[in-house]
């Protein structure tokens, strides 16, 4: 078979031939697409073309945020039926007063780890880092727009762990984050003698599940609600405010709480969907779906929220910028990163909503079967 | 704005035009795909065309599996760079003595909620759907390719939750399983008199991390490892097998235990881009990338492993039967369901290794600056 | 100072002779005992006396158990105030309908690792045990009270765990558990060729907060529920069903999803008590703590239940043959380790819904603060 | 059988005789104690007399603290044979070098649950109550050894979570953080409208394995360390470096992850032991023994650390008023919670280090079998 050598010095030409000749697969989808190859060289290495995802798009949303303020669309990549028509019958539902979204904070991490001696040399280290922030954070920049906001430093033996917060505007940051904690890093290993050990102890932590995510935030913290009333819950959504609270409560709490899981039905659904048509990053979807679903009836309605503490998103830098990850922005008329963290959040609750509703009304299994209306 | 029903009704040429009208956004790109658009209607709903991911291929990489026995490549949809690079790196260093894989167990998951009397009345429907599980698995059958092999029942006050496993063959088996559930828990519901609540109770558990994945299993059950000799380590990886050790040591065991994470460096960013690349569904990453990274060195080099007990994969049904997919899957060479997770297994551990030798050499920062060759 | 030699070879009387000397401590206190110190030499070294902890008695409780029908007090040994008071007002509470105790599943676990070469050979060592269980649970067994039931084998890359499970009749069984799974160990050695490394591997998971436990159940697997009127809500709780229902919604599943933690108030307290009155391993709390509250209100009151997959209990052995810990144990009438389990269990149902009901009826600062009845 | 409020009213000899008819139980040896029956009304209720546990004294542990300097001794209340043993082994092997101990952090915290309206009623009031942070301090403020030093807010939905941490001095605290933050609560519900619903909302966390409190501490934070030279590991601990470190890795790192539990052996049981001897509350043992053990080899032998962010423990107030706790205070020359912090802390490394070199020596099993020296 081809070498990975012969495979990375060959032309993307002469690649699909390789792979045609070695493996029998015919590449005339992949290779019809329209990205610009020579752009893409930093997203990819081994080019052989383009996956396509079906793209569809939800919506109307009527969002009441800090950054968005009106009707918007978001548009989905998936291939999992009944998504795109679950998130637009939710965004139906909450057309009536809007859904609220709000970020409570924001900065991306990352956390180098270090080798001390012992607790005491750690210690010292610990306290020169925060005593020496503001040098640090002036040393490490290399790049105007991305700022060290901050620093927690845990000790775990010989282990030290320096997490830095950084504001990386509208880019997601991970990136300009890890040059510049490697910058960091190396200025701490001069000043303390702490050995530097790799540039992300997991302690960032990044795209994997975690307490101190969960915690401290990464990237922005969200929360959005919506009061949807009865009529709309029985007109549209097809159940009741009270058998929404009630598979609210067997399924997110006491399910989850059997299962030892996260308090949602299917945030990861929503935000996969959003974030391959944004060009996000699709492993943070491991973090960014960690959260909380709230629901409460009363003689009006349902009230109906999503916590979203984690939240990586761009408008500018890395898949971004590729061909139909930007008309994808266009479409949501985003033109910074809150805006994108805002709608992407409102798609996340209407879809959470509307899955929440049709498992209510039993539909679910129906909807998958007979790819009728959820 | 356009309405949701307008969006809903109108032909993909007129959606586009709706959306240029109203958000501004040229979709030229999004429409330049070659999918069949009346034979994804499955997948999707308000479809406007295609995103398209860059796509590489790493490899490739020699597998000691059940299934598959020999090289293969794994073709990558990501706009993450260096990722290729790194999966093709791990391979290359592995090439000597090649990956074992094993598959320990098989089996998609679903677990209806219902809602009972007591916790009498749930004991009783317990031992009902536990000693009637031949009869519940033969009337709730509906495709001669899926099969329900296996419940376990948890019952937590006035809920209780049937976590119903299924051998799906080649299909992933969500759709099917729900499917199936529900049929099942309308037997349940008729024969004990508890009430259906949903058909997913999150004891599935679907798309969230979870304790009872990680313990029972969830789709097929994965692991891997290679040996890697010393010198390999040095040439190809730049570093040494102590080096890897002491990152796996500090980072994935130390500092995910500081952050109450996930022990490995990053299996989501492998499964995100051979699940998008293959059409798998991207959002059980989530649960996917819960494992567990080793390494050992000794004199005749390093001995490095993977622990994936979910792993959720098809080579039929779902996103997989959509034209770039196909081709993906067929530039793996996979004709079975088994024969995608022995692969991607691979294509994790390559990857994993890579990063880890990476972080070990301190090249992670730069490899993320530079754009060089890591 | 003494040296650790000198203290072990003083007799009590000269250990207290030698404290008194070097820290000034006087322990007429400690030393005013009625302990057998010959008796209890298996449970203590450097023996100085007795720490006292004050006993009262709550109840009685009426239990609707397996084995234990009617009427029972508990004794609870604390220093925190109200505690005794609060599992005697759920008592109370509960009087009209009793309390419904049941247990799903019994046995002790303990999980031996071992260092294998690689998965392969992990595999076949995992094999040989499954195939060969029943020989092992023969050669390995010792104690005509203790048999070895079933075994789950674990592989994560070179370190493979055993968790055999035991029935242990009424000791709790963690030490015959230990010595049996040496045993076993030592032929699985010889068999398999895996190096056997230690007797525990933490996957059994003894006093440390677990996912394997808290899915697969340790000790003893306790469900409990009652039914309280809305009269006795209000009269001898003083609150209302809803509010109780408010204060387990944004407290054990809102609250605990945001911290992170356990779906309870305070199983600990109740646990910690009798544990400690009637000679339980107290850090055992710390894992049959984990469980899970529901409280449902209707008009005709309130439903209300406990989850504690984990009780590991005794009737006999260890703590439980001291001279006070038996008249404790006689106080329950307890003759065996189910009866102890179902009582303990009646207990943390008395005093979590009596807590619950005085958070809802916002007395608990000022029940603490005033010391009057709560 | 007597009713609750008959055993209330009763005397304590009265209550004896009612048990003594009623259930046949004997309580001569309970009511052979030394207790002050009034003194103890604030911790117990329906007192009956006192249990008694056995209690040892282990040391002299060789203390590098920042409040202990030089050598203790520590009490241990225990029913677990070998325990106090094991901890003394542990002091003995450290004694060359002693043990380094350090508190990074100090504070209990109390998080009452508030109802708020929407989102937007929430984050004003989040607003309300950090920008009125001073105010709230001082006026809530009721005894002067306890201060409110900061609050963390946390909402999710129409609930609102405030995290008020204390200096509760050389108290535990958590009965007057509860007063304090009742105090807090109410001046909060007045003046932002959000609905006081309990005092305590479980993200306080108390009593409960958490993630909030692993990551941002209760009580105590505390780190520990020694050096034991190769020859003493050798001599007293009966193995090598290596072999603790291989035992450390493969049960405390890869069998905690499989397991999903905490990173160590027995932390448990040496604070469940110490906390009972010293009047502290026991039930904490839960969260307390949340933590992570280090151990690394080199030529010059083995580094062993502890990691415990989470330490509730007094020198004054509660349990620790009690006779025979006050004379075990008295034995471990404590006059300060941050002496009894660094007492305890330090005996939860020896007997750490004791265990897992047992481990590693396999003399586990023995130990127990044979009531051998280990």
């Amino acid at each position: 078979m081809a070498t990975s050598s012969g495979l990375r010095k060959a032309s993307t030409e002469e690649r699909r031939m390789i792979l045609k000749r070695e493996t029998g697969a015919d590449l005339a989808h992949t290779s019809s697409h329209s990205i610009d190859e020579g752009k893409c060289k930093r997203n990819i290495e081994n080019f052989i073309g383009a996956t396509q995802i079906p793209l569809g798009v939800a919506g109307p949303m009527k969002i009441n945020g800090t950054y968005v303020r009106g009707e918007r669309l978001i548009p989905l990549a998936t291939t999992e039926g009944v998504l795109v028509a679950s998130v637009s019958r939710g965004a139906h539902a909450t057309e009536e007063k809007g859904i609220t979204v709000r970020m409570t904070r924001n900065g991306i991490t990352r956390a180098p780890a270090f080798r001390v001696r012992d607790i005491d040399h750690g210690l010292k280290a610990k306290e020169w880092i925060e005593k020496n922030f503001g040098r640090i954070a002036k040393e490490a920049k290399f790049d105007k727009y991305l700022d060290m906001t901050g620093v927690n430093v845990f000790l775990a033996g010989r282990t030290l762990f320096a997490r830095f917060e950084y504001d990386a505007y509208d880019a997601m940051g991970m990136n300009g984050a890890t040059v510049m904690s490697n910058n960091a890093s190396e200025i701490i290993e001069k000043e303390t003698g702490a050995k530097f050990i790799t540039v992300s102890g997991n302690v960032c932590t990044d795209k994997k599940h975690s307490g101190v995510n969960f915690i401290l935030g990464r990237g922005k913290s969200m929360l959005a609600d919506a009061f949807v009333s009865r009529e709309t819950v029985e007109n549209i959504l097809k159940t009741t405010p009270e058998a929404i609270v009630e598979v609210n409560y067997r399924k997110n709490y006491v399910g989850s709480a059997v299962a030892m899981s996260s308090q949602n039905m299917h945030y990861a659904n929503i935000l996969a969907a959003a974030f391959i048509a944004s060009g996000q990053d699709p492993a943070q979807v491991v973090e960014c779906s960690q959260g909380i679903t709230t629901a409460e009836a009363d003689e009006g309605g349902l009230y109906f929220s999503i916590y979203m503490p984690i939240l990586e998103v761009a408008s500018f830098g890395g898949g971004t910028m590729l061909e139909t990850q930007r008309e994808a922005i266009n479409v949501m008329q985003a033109k910074t990163s809150n805006e994108v963290a805002e709608i992407i959040t409102a798609a996340v609750l209407c879809g959470e909503l509307s899955g929440m509703a049709a498992q209510a009304a039993l539909h679910l299994a129906k909807a998958h079967d007979d790819k009728r209306k959820l």
